[in-house]
């Protein structure tokens, strides 16, 4: 698990923290682990983070698009907490390893459609 | 080296392939690479990229945040282009591993103020 230390406290956290870091649904339950951000090259916005599962030596073999927004920090847990159970996964976008979905506006779209999120900040 | 792959043509690049990914300057001299990202927690904008240098075992021991915008990926080069000379970095706000400031909204002020770059998009 990535260590946060000071950076809890912090307004902002680097990119190598989040990658690593749990993710829980409400119920306390562990999801897998943000494996990447997807982060738009013009504007630098981070359009989703990346949830991880399965596989071998951590490197998971299922991968669920998140709108970084979706994603908050306990401290308690050390981890995210999102607002999302296994039902709602199962249909939700996802790829496998090494089978990454062109990360264009019309899938960030769907993304935020998908989960109800408003891309606009 | 990161593989960028399919994402030198996507708009959108994944955090784990810019880390590590080499930056030089307009004259083609290797100043250093990319070792993380600061993301603003709240709006999920990478405010700045942090070139690192020296050291030992590729861990730079000298950190330069930079504007995520001067970064200009050269495909020929397969690293990141940055409109700085070495004259520029001396006396650029800058720290060493282990020593890192506080990202907060008046250091990131101070870094785009440093390097001329408007902070809107």
């Amino acid at each position: 698990m990535a260590e946060f230390g000071s950076q809890e406290r912090s307004s902002f956290i680097a990119s190598d923290r989040v990658e690593g870091t749990a993710v829980y649904n409400p119920a306390g339950e562990r999801l897998g682990s943000i494996s990447r951000l997807m982060i738009g090259k013009q504007n630098g916005q981070v359009e989703c983070a990346v949830l991880s599962f399965g596989g071998f030596l951590g490197i998971g073999n299922d991968h669920y698009p998140l709108p970084w927004r979706m994603l908050n920090y306990a401290v308690d847990k050390g981890g995210y907490v999102v607002d999302l159970d296994k039902e709602k996964l199962h249909g939700a976008p996802r790829y496998d390893l090494g089978r990454e979905p062109e990360f264009d506006e019309a899938y960030t779209r769907a993304l935020y459609t998908y989960y109800g999120v408003n891309p606009l900040f």
